[in-house]
């Protein structure tokens, strides 16, 4: 018998997206998917295209509880109840909010609000599964990476495991889906369409996160993390501006610092150009491409994720994998070419 | 009787805009358009928006060069002949090209090719109004900035000529018509529709020329500076991170610099907020922002323009009434309301 | 003295861009803008590109009236009163709403409510100055058209002078601002990027209106009408397929009957191919094109619009025009240049 | 040993999408991709985003020939000597041009050229599954069809077998991939954005295909067909109005005959409302809406489909699937999940 999965929040971009990948996932069982809003709709009326017949029911802990694992997809604060009901009835949990992915509840508290669940934060592994595979497959608990963090941190992270991060500018831009299901002004056609621009300057909040992260890895630096809205629909792209001690690395060795640290990760792709969003698009890759200025010394590394999947609803299907001991991409499609290309 | 003019190379995006905005000018009379291809055809056949009913002609200067003024709107290096024969003939010009740019031939040779004209560099004056209004009224040959160049330098002015650039990032967003008319693989709809990535890295050729008037304005800095494309038409964003010695400036201070250095431009616009290019499409209009992240130190300062407009062809027509002794924003449209706002 | 003006409902997007006209007209002055929403914001606030720097006000008759003429851009049903109030201290009025464009009461009551003052539609004149331009000259209150009818109207009207029309399909493709400035489910980026969908079927509200201006020109048709939504912001095109008796009229009667029938209007434009509805971006002009499909004997019109200028406000403006006895295309921009081609 | 396939002509759009759902099939083994330019060139080069690492050849039918089906993707014309090559080779052939669609080869000559292989005409299928299941199923040649005729075939068919199709007006748009992976001013990204009109006015050589095909369901009819290009990628959407004789048929007869015309279709999805083309982006399923207007008598269906996909690619590993006797929805992804509705 497959374990069973339930998806809390499905009416939302990512949750519904997340119940479409469970809903075809070969070795898994879709119990239930509920929402907040929606309730008694059927998710294939909200989500044509995602085409999963099922009705969205309101939440039921008691009921719904009985899966083997869950993925909660409620925004901010809302989350951390929801994930603590499911960890005391035994059920594990991935979580797409912020609420778990700051180990520090006084920082969580700076950026976002009180902590509901602080006794939980031991327990939440960050599930970057480049970085914390082994843990992931051990955790009750992962707290899945916020999409900017995603992008960023594979971008960075063999320059910050080598020491080589002391600054860096992150200059990132996103489609519309980023912003939710939510219409508001901003989400407007009229307002995005034609239209590019950054927002949430200069304190966006998912700073705390890469800082965490990167200083896991070594760098403990102070970042500029400004994020842009472009008009697309899904896709993100970071470009990340490095300063490297004069004649730290060259070019050659970036691209061997690069191609080590990724060469057997099924999700991770490198590139000689600088990628396109479309090349990732739907996928649960990052495709990244490293590149050196010579004339400044600076080193500018591109990373290339689908927003709302390695971004949030495919890498948490990654996440669920590792958990159940399942091969790591089931059930999320296409992995990277770049390392059979090396093999060519 | 009215100056007459002349647009050089119409059948492109920005010749053939200039083209339009000389048409309607009040003070001004089109003589002629010319073009390399698409010789006898209307230009409002190939353009129908721009409502130019006038046929394309091949260059003959004999003919073409009786006027008072020119555009020229021809590719890198193919302007400075025509540039030239029109000069021997003591037409004033507006330059669209690179050609008179940069005032050292070696550093143009470096980046595009043998300079074809170096004798003319020494009476080229560089066509920002907002830094050289007073060169401009007097010059018979001016060098239209690029678009990058456009609004960095915007951008960045006020913080150079305090002596606060000592290093940069600017990391460039563009739509597709700056590009240019020929269709490629890189303008098929099809490949930049839900795209984004960047381009030109690392060594984009904008970047003597912002590196030169950044030094004019005493930041003599080697800058750090990488295009994207983005899927819209007409609009250009550059976010520019500058890295301050600590507290040199506070964010009031800041918001006094860019209001004073900008409070009487009539094509500059100051905004609380980070602008969008929506803001200033189809305008002559640089729209800015500036903003210090205390966390950091760094300042950081959006400008956006529409790239064909202030960026190419609605900055020439106002460096040519300059030229010409009329007024500033003549047939140009509407003008900056920042300042009025900030006398209510 | 100008004459003074006002703009009642200034908030969404056809009134925001008649303010706009309005503020730019040489010959009008615009005393006050009020909205029922944003009261007290500023309308550049609301819409940057408008550079439009006044105050949203609450709507005060007594106050407000103080004008010589006003367009209401308010939803129908909420319009009538409005204009009442208008109309009663003298002031002249475009309405933009379909309160007063159907001449039966009863006929309004059946696609739309209970008509809020019946006994003002006696003395509306339906705006589409192409076919009642002297009746809008002498009126005190005008219904300008509906955007759909707009188009359809124009390039319908020869051949539904002529007799020609006995049943039309009309297959109408519109840009997102048509649908208004709230944000819903309909209008959110993510649903229309990439999209295309028709609505409204088989009943759009603006049926009525086009079955009613056709039986003034003489065809007593019952049309089929389905609208359908683009992944664009402003443009609207109808394709309008037309049976004809066989042989009625060859392709060259039917651009002689379409030339003779707008020789000399200044916002129509005939197009010897299918036009696009980037051809009239942001201008006044309908853009038509005719066409005989030997093999079916069906004639094919398509034209092309603005929604949000030739299809609401630079067309109130142009009535406006009319009303106070100003050059009819003052302060709407760039007229047509088809009959200028003509002569050449 | 799984059945060896090969794509011929693998570098435009349609080409290239059959060779990335034929690499990833699960019971068939892709053994070449060949293509008329860029020889040597990976594939996943051309296309990052479907992950093909294969290199494209030039087409040696000696050697290529040694598999037991083959996709040709060339354009009308070039396609039948290959196809020919082919068969004489005894592999088995889904053609992705019009060079087999048309029986009659003096039709073919009148809307393309002289036909090249006329004797293959005879055992040529048109591969629309839902009409031709068993003829394809036994066939060695089958003439896949174009993607307007295909939207439009499955949205009129119930109603032609009806008798109910007399007079049908077919308004077309397509996504810009439709157009080809040539870049044109055409296809420019600034020519398509914001844009929307008709082409190919008013005859478009897919209107023999469609004729015939619905002749052979019983409705010998002369159809009027209108294309229109709108600024998406992938996506089509016909709109089809069939004048019908007064109360031919309900509203709810209308659904019962489409009912049951798809109830066993494993992609055709019916859908009480107007379809997008977003809820069948990617996939082989065509979504029908049918609608009656009382008014009028006329019955409006809609028909969407992605055009690269049901409109080509996917719909030849259909059809490839049904001649080797595979399962038919191997290897294409999701399948219609109107009928599971229906169930529950």
């Amino acid at each position: 018998m497959p374990p069973r999965v339930a998806v809390f929040g499905a009416a939302g971009f990512t949750g519904a997206l997340t119940a479409r990948l469970l809903y075809r996932h070969p070795s898994l069982e879709l119990r239930a998917v509920t929402a907040r809003s929606d309730v008694g709709r059927m998710l294939d009326d909200l989500y044509p295209h995602h085409r999963v017949p099922l009705e969205l029911e309101e939440l039921d802990l008691d009921r719904h509880a009985d899966v083997d694992a869950a993925v909660v997809a409620y925004p901010h604060g809302a989350a951390a109840p929801v994930v603590a009901g499911l960890r005391e009835r035994g059920v594990r949990v991935v979580d797409l909010s912020a609420d778990f992915r700051l180990r520090d509840p006084a920082v969580y508290g700076r950026w976002y609000r009180d902590h509901q669940a602080p006794g939980l934060l031991g327990e939440a592994v960050y599930g970057l599964p480049e970085l914390y595979r082994e843990e992931i497959r051990a955790a009750s608990l992962v707290a899945n990476p916020g999409c900017y963090p995603t992008a960023s941190l594979l971008a960075l992270a063999p320059l910050a495991r080598a020491g080589f991060v002391e600054d860096v500018v992150i200059d990132a831009k996103s489609g519309v889906s980023g912003a939710g299901r939510a219409p508001t002004e901003k989400t407007h056609f009229v307002t995005v369409d034609e239209n590019l621009s950054a927002y949430g300057v200069p304190r966006h909040r998912h700073i705390p996160e890469i800082e965490q992260e990167l200083a896991a890895l070594g760098a403990d630096v102070c970042i500029t993390f400004i994020p842009h809205l472009v008009p697309l629909d899904q896709g993100e792209l970071v470009s990340c501006y490095v300063t490297l001690p004069e004649d730290a690395v060259d070019s050659g060795s970036l691209e061997d610092l690069y191609g080590e640290a990724y060469a057997d990760e099924p999700f991770v792709e490198l590139s000689a150009t600088p990628p396109g969003v479309r090349d990732v698009r739907e996928t649960n890759i990052c495709r990244i491409s490293v590149h050196r200025d010579d004339r400044t010394g600076r080193v500018i590394v591109f990373g290339a994720i689908d927003n709302l999947w390695k971004g949030a609803a495919s890498q948490a299907v990654q996440n669920l994998n590792l958990m159940l001991g399942l091969p790591e991409d089931e059930g999320i499609g296409v992995t990277a070419v770049s390392e059979r290309r090396a093999v060519r």
